[in-house]
């Protein structure tokens, strides 16, 4: 089976200038070897017709898939679909379809449409619309001489969709991929390098066909096993076998398959479990409830939370001893299992969870310097809690202490804490 | 004055797998274009030996500087520097001065070299070694037809170390580099095309030398101003002059010029004007205050605030009257300007925020679809309220409220709502 050679051509200033990194075509390469594409090239050029106008010449000799995304906004510089017409010598044309999705869109909005924004529906005549529905500039996929190029908006969101929902189906249906199967297993609570001793054996006696990648993000590490094979079932089946045997190495770690992010695979435990929760949150500032109401249903189990700032709030609101902050300080221990106790009482939830710290980068002491920060859990069996030393990033402290404590939330649930 | 035409080069499968974002990249050519060098090319190819020959042929003919990044490691898949030498056709020598440096930092390290750590010092007899006190591997720079070529390891800390200290001062002596200078407007509250119109006699009758971008992101729109010339004075005289005339189009939409994030400048705004600030937030789930709190020193206007998920909590808490709860609904305009006006007198702040919507994706009914979000803002003049109708996903109408919101307070310590 001949190899799809696959690259992606971004265009815009903007990156040349470095203003914005190219988080894009890294998603869309590592989407294409999902499906056993190669990508073998990456090009960002600037929005100039006769730079498009010659890789667009090149791409066509040296690639079956050409991905391009950006410069397709309504402003003046950006130049990708008329140079696409000039490039194919063909005209652009209004495309009713499109109009019509722009027009909804501004109208669901509430908002009056520009002669910019009806431009947004002029495409080339050769070209496949294929449908945004997350914004107003269409997709375009164009055949060459048995090869296929897609011009995409640089935007994310609508880039992702437009690949997993038109893109990625085109693919498979018109290109021989070769059969490549991955599971993904999600841990949160160990390192990459701690992991790598817990399963060092495993990874060790893994068949030849089997390949695995340990992918750490944030607090977590992400475990891709691809297997590669001529039988999709043989396939799956030394796959699952292998899972079973990695998920009794880790039973604490694992907390979910694929694409499921933490605080969903939490918040899923939750609902399943019809389980209440209330937050106290000090350092957090709200991202802890935040997280977990990210989740479509999370009324269900989520009721609310004090965000308590102010040690006034705190004594207030959550009814903590004002001379426990006196002697031991906001940050401490007593306080924050307080915190997490009194509001589970006073929204009367299943579970209340607190945070109390100093996320930084200013206010330490030598006893307490920054990234000193407590948590606790509270239920009707009790109030655990857990003091976290990190760094000095403010952001980071605030999600890694967000990340901590519905991992502990996830412990309690499961039974082993 | 010829532009000076630069490129960068990435070689690595890891990159071209979507296993790791190119940042490097992105990093050299906001750099080169402090310097005023524009990057008209980027490209990230495979660790293959023809690939490598193919585009360092090309590079020579297109760039007068070609920045190579990656490959440069001790195992068998870096290639790089053998491919540099059989493209320029000379041969490896071994370097003594880059031996005892490489020796140096593994006794640093107490550790054992063996022959591929030995081979690091190993370099195409035509090259220049720009010194890297942070790794083995050397910087090398080559000089071919006018034009300068340099290799240097993918480590960002190495790279960046070497562009500092050996590239940029020889690429400054030996390019006669022009004058670029950049101001950045940041906006809020105008979508791009609007903009557009709003703006565009002042943009159409922008000199020459000076040129405007617009860089949207969600609800955003920055606006980038580059200007070239030979006098650094003049030219940011003539760009001071343009911003001053820009400002008086939008007073309203601008918020910050260069870096600044949106929530850190309303941050700033309270913090300047010493406002305090509480929060009532049903949709939003902690949203609004984990943004004001994302900034350092926040407890200074920041109290606290109180996330009312449940009608329950809405009542207690918020003393919202349970009789519009249940004629008017939890998402009415009625609840969210209670909502904000019981926080502020509970938190006893100069201002208090709500909000409270269907944030989807499911929950809509035919009067209120999902999307239909209302948000309001108490202070001691009285209760401003507004409806916003967004789309179907989640976690965009959360963050579109959270900066509607904060928006609406921006305008209202500004005076202009």
């Amino acid at each position: 089976m001949k190899d799809i050679t696959a690259e992606i051509i971004t265009i815009g200033d903007e990156i040349l200038i470095g203003q914005i990194t190219d988080t894009n075509s890294q998603w869309i390469s590592s989407e294409l070897d999902l499906l056993g594409i190669k990508t073998h090239k990456k090009t960002s050029i600037r929005d100039e017709e006769q730079a498009i106008l010659n890789e667009l010449e090149e791409a066509f000799k040296r690639s079956d898939l050409i991905i391009v995304t950006g410069g397709l906004g309504p402003t003046k510089d950006d130049i990708t679909k008329k140079t696409l017409a000039k490039f194919f010598g063909v005209k652009l044309k209004r495309d009713q379809e499109v109009l019509d999705h722009v027009r909804s869109l501004f109208e669901k909005r509430g908002r009056q449409m520009n002669k910019n924004n009806i431009g947004q529906a002029d495409i080339p005549e050769n070209c496949q619309v294929l449908k945004n529905n997350w914004g107003t500039a269409p997709g375009m996929l164009f055949r060459q001489g048995g090869s296929i190029l897609v011009s995409m908006p640089g935007v994310p969101v609508e880039m992702k969709n437009l690949m997993k929902n038109e893109v990625f189906p085109i693919v498979v249906q018109e290109f021989e991929t070769p059969i490549i199967k991955h599971r993904v297993v999600k841990t949160m609570g160990i390192g990459e390098s701690d992991l790598m001793s817990v399963i060092g054996n495993w990874e060790n006696k893994l068949p030849e066909h089997i390949k695995l990648a340990y992918l750490p993000r944030l607090g977590q590490v992400r475990l891709r096993l691809s297997g590669k094979g001529n039988n999709a079932d043989h396939l799956n089946k030394d796959l699952d076998l292998q899972v079973e045997e990695l998920l009794k190495l880790i039973p604490k770690y694992f907390y979910a398959y694929g694409e499921v992010e933490f605080e969903d695979a939490v918040a899923q435990l939750l609902k399943e479990k019809n389980i209440s929760v209330s937050t106290a949150e000090s350092c957090t500032g709200g991202n802890i409830a935040k997280r977990l109401t990210s989740f479509g249903g999370s009324s269900q189990f989520f009721k609310g939370g004090i965000i308590a700032y102010s040690n006034e709030i705190k004594i207030n609101e959550l009814n903590v001893e004002s001379a426990d902050i006196n002697s031991k300080g906001a940050v401490s221990e007593e306080v924050v299992m307080q915190m997490a106790e009194n509001i589970r009482l006073k929204f009367k939830t299943d579970i209340g969870l607190s945070s109390s710290g100093i996320a930084g980068p200013d206010g330490g002491t030598p006893e307490k310097p920054v990234g000193t920060i407590w948590i606790a859990l509270s239920d009707s069996k009790g109030t655990i809690s857990k003091k976290l030393t990190l760094g000095s990033n403010r952001k980071m402290n605030i999600e890694l202490t967000t990340l901590n404590i519905l991992n502990l939330l996830r412990g309690r649930i499961q039974g082993w804490i």
